[in-house]
């Protein structure tokens, strides 16, 4: 999702703003010790272990400064630890120094999330569950985010409103129900769309079943009503479980059948990974 | 921060930019279910206690995608209890459906950094000492964070690199010890700025008393050279202690005679505040 | 799609690029003419018979450039004949003659586009086979185009790159078979996505067929071929027929039993449909 | 007009917003076919015989995706065949496949509009009459349009409001008559410009003539009232022929002794030119 | 040319821009002292007699940042005296205060020029030569700049190099002569523009004549062989005057014969024309 | 400042922008007089003493237009002569002429500006008192007009509202007088941030100095009583005097005891610096 294809006409202008956002005018401290060109070296130090994501964003908010050599021996996916030198930089000291906080924030945020994510789908794992994410992201940063859940072995939900459709409570609610609303949606896009419905008991399920709906979400249902609901459906339509799920029920959830379990924790509330960007002593 | 002029000027193109990410083409969903305007009502409940923060963006963002009527109560920096009912939105269902998940993802975002500052300050209350934010924020995010931040009891550091002067390890590195960056930045920039400086140990500490820094951060030392800091410093600059602190640190650091505490872990690792909206029943 | 919602968060910076591409300094014969505020009215004639799409983007171009005031009795669909005055604009005459052009650009475009697709499905209407379009859309343009294929009567086939998957020659050559095109696509994106596959001959649907495509599109192949891809496929995926297919090619294809038929041409050579902006004599 | 100034400058916006229509987060169909880096080819192949015009627009296309290698022994204004090999593409084959659609729908449309419009200068060779555009163009695609118009032989009317003064029957309403409508421009803009009229019968004619006007067009008038309006202007201003005007009628004008005629035709109705990128086999 | 439709179109962003690059994230000062909306007045205080340009700029500043209420009972171009009250503004005061210096800056600027202009007018005044401006602005300030020429009594040059040829020596030395520069304009834009040729002396007055040039500018001649210019060209094109003219040079120029004089100097030198606001003692 | 980090992130969409009001759609002139790429030099000749101010900025502009060759032996601050060849050009011709006017409006601004303030900076050498520059700069231009300023001498003020406080005359009537006004800022922005009041008599001197005023700006005092201003501060508050201040009052001033003198008379009257640039005969 984040090849060059999307960095160029995508991601760049993302990087520009928050590049600009850290300095509106110029950075004081390192301009004013740094006067003139003046080539440096620095290592980004992994202090915690995980899993890479972002390596390539982190690159280009220094590229975008200036002309920059980078090194690095991993990619985004590659487990980390605690003392890993990840990379290293060469360059105009100016350029290394004012693009640091804001690279390391991209980086820190990122593998922050493929490791959380990942730590979600090692607990499934054997069980056939597959984790998804939602679009509990934050404001403009989605397209960062949801490329770090893939990078820690999650799987991608809608993009936006514009590219799935997922009829939620307040959608049934307006049209007056499961049923009503199902027929709303085919009509309205009949073209070969799958329809998510998301159901909050068991004669909802069976309404959204016999509607047609092609995947149905079971939102904040309990383990019990989970388990009925997957005998009813009986794989005639696929089956996705939700509603604030932690790592601790996530077991429990893996166990009854569903094809997937969504986590809004895992885009929202991921701690970040740590990094620091050491100048290597002139 | 954060007032109608801001608004005006720079938090519309944030919000309409979200609203883009969310929405390419359409909300397939929404447009399926509704087709004429329908008028209607949803209330914004709080689920989990904490302190309000972003309600005026929240609101905002239901205004740019058209004419809607919002009724509240609360303003921020409120304490807010599970089952709240927060504010009312009235109009046409489609702008309350589209705007949905982008207004509750600022305002979760922005709540839950209010209410995680918050438990930081009542840690600190009654020492004098106050917590400050770092420039760890979320890409394109840090003027919704900062002002969280404030929301929240903190105070704002600086707000990026052109409005402040902090020299870190790198700069210093950099101009070849303290004395030398002090003395670079004060010829770079005469006029009337203060001066913070970067310390990891007593040496440092001293060095930089002497070259006039005007505020001092310690980073990552431990309570005992803290405090020796402290007794060195005797008063003659401002003391900011900084360092991946937690709240099991905060307590102690309390009590040593530092002026500030920061932490980044208030804006990166604050877990959203959680809301929902729900449609009033037809 | 055109919804109010999306005029305010989307086309709006598009119609005022094109403002802006026609007035780059300032409209010199209509600023001449009129130097002060001075109101007046103007009737939108409509000069063929056609169908009516996007009469609410004539609106707005007007309302961006001052207050307008707009009236009319018809809306997007309905169709409209020669001597028609569609609606009535009133207020300063330099608004309404400086965006004149702007305006019926859209609209001529939009109305010639829906009319266009209007006559490909009524030569369809009776025969259950459905009109499509496709990405051959004017560049920045597919907001408008697309939407006036459904005012006219058409169905939209998936808006970009991002939220549909079409393996056409160029993907199956590349991954080396239409089997192993569709085995990546499954692999690279689990989550309930319909995968559409477009073929040239009976082995290529075969081959889809037993892949498992949901859609197998059936390019530029004769009637017979169609045919017997049609008993082939049995109901199995749903039937794409594609492949610069004109007007009188449509009748034929439609009693092969396929399912859609797309067609570039309805939007990259619909003739506009005519109207004029006329002032009313002092 | 398009060189490579205005490419750098202007262009190049165009179509990245052009590739981001049409990518909104990724290519899912190519990048789940394509993982890595894969280097190939791709003939651009030209599929009906026509004008070239575009063919640096195509190639910046994928230049803005990434590193791409482009041979052409073509350029704008050549005379191509059903058959001919246009241009070679190689490189990583996902900057070719996500280029290809947005690259072909610039193509198409821009060697359509030089395709037309030679075939309106040719029926005008000869006679002395030269063809110009109109400002009937797709909104925001003026600059490519009236460039292809150029590239046809067509010649280039004024390219917006802020550049040119013509003025038509609403001007002249507004004013109260053609004589005041000239003096109230040239006291607006005294400075060397000259001041077209639209002029729909003889009495208009002998007013703009008496006025001064510099060029007058001659809207909608038949071939009788033409050639009596050529004979009462007798070269005391120049002469453009306008008004919806076809092939068939474009013969018989040319011998009318007018200077111009002007067609909106060429640039809003002008059926693409057809094109296919196909890659080689690998 | 800054009526309202261009406010709408073009100049807010501009404001909106210089607003931006004053307040980055807040106006700490104003925000610190006014913490909620509280209303009051102030007065925008003419400091220095001169001619009016930009009130409705001046205005717009404010309203770009929130709701207020405007009075004035001056308009563009009106002579104002040191002392004059020239407008009044209400509303929240943190509008008032913010917005002050932008609006300020925009008004001091473009009365600036006005003035300026007006100067160089009257010197000219009865000797039926006229002023021109020329491309001599500051980057990305034009608009504001030629629309205060006009203000003051001057005529606008050309907007840009896309609505206007001038072949100055550059190009003359490119093409190889005047002649041959002439030549190539006409052949690569045949349709009616008025073409302007910059000469240095006698020969290439005599040579622009012959090649048909429309406007001949005199750069840089002494008095002697302007009158000697004017003699030959004898009203057979028109004949502009150039060349870093000061006030002292104007007059006698005036008398020589010429139709236009153009200066660089009231757009780049003009001096700022001096104003005030005052909050209203609460 | 202005260093290529800046370049990067900030200045080239200023530049571009300038290029596009200047170009919109070609520069006809150029265009036609030269048709294919044709390489030539031009020398950029100095006409006036000066200091050298914006010869980067003058070299992107070109760059930013196409591939060009640029050779100079002089760096911003160089004080140059009537007469210097300042730098050499080489490249495609159509680059070289349309950028000139634009590079050069950039060059001429900036030059002037640093010249100016030079002047300046010479009358206070020797004094101990130090030049400061104002927010009073033309819209949108003040990173360039900042930067030149310290070019020739000047020290900055703060850049704009968000990173520095100073209580005007508005402010303090705003809040009810001096000392509440910093009470106020002091509890709003708590973090070590200095301080700036106004004042324009003693009393007012005597109330910002008991407050803890950290600079005390007298603004439109008579030298009587900015003498007896610094007599009372006794160096407890930094002096910044201040008021439409010219050369001739400078001298006296710098005799008074001040620590600087703001003058916005630098940015906004500086006269260009004269420049051209000129094709070498091909």
């Amino acid at each position: 999702m984040l090849n060059n294809t999307m960095m160029n006409i995508r991601i760049d202008k993302h990087l520009l703003d928050a590049l600009r956002e850290d300095i509106t005018n110029e950075d004081i401290s390192t301009n004013a010790i740094i006067r003139e060109k003046k080539d440096g070296k620095a290592n980004l130090l992994c202090k915690e272990n995980g899993i890479l994501a972002g390596i390539q964003v982190f690159k280009r908010v220094f590229e975008l400064l200036g002309e920059i050599h980078f090194q690095t021996k991993f990619k985004d996916g590659d487990a980390i630890k605690k003392g890993d030198i990840i990379a290293t930089l060469a360059g105009d000291l100016r350029i290394i120094m004012s693009g640091e906080r804001t690279a390391l924030n991209y980086l820190q945020h990122m593998s922050g999330i493929a490791t959380y994510t990942n730590e979600f789908v090692n607990i499934l794992e054997g069980s056939g569950v597959k984790l998804l994410d939602t679009r509990k992201t934050t404001p403009n940063m989605r397209i960062f985010e949801k490329y770090a859940v893939k990078v820690g072995g999650g799987i991608n939900h809608r993009f936006n409103l514009s590219d799935g459709i997922l009829l939620k409570d307040n959608h049934i609610k307006a049209a007056g129900g499961v049923k009503k609303a199902i027929e709303l949606v085919r009509e309205y896009t009949p073209f070969a769309r799958n329809i998510e419905v998301e159901v909050e008991n068991i004669p909802m399920v069976k309404e959204a079943l016999e509607a047609g709906a092609d995947i149905i979400m079971l939102d904040n249902m309990d383990i019990e009503s989970i388990k009925q609901a997957v005998k009813i459906i009986d794989k005639r339509a696929i089956i996705e479980c939700s509603g604030n799920i932690t790592k601790g029920e996530l077991y429990e959830i893996s166990n009854t059948g569903v094809d997937y379990v969504s986590a809004g924790v895992i885009t929202h509330s991921a701690p970040p990974l740590d990094f620091s960007l050491n100048l290597n002593q002139q």
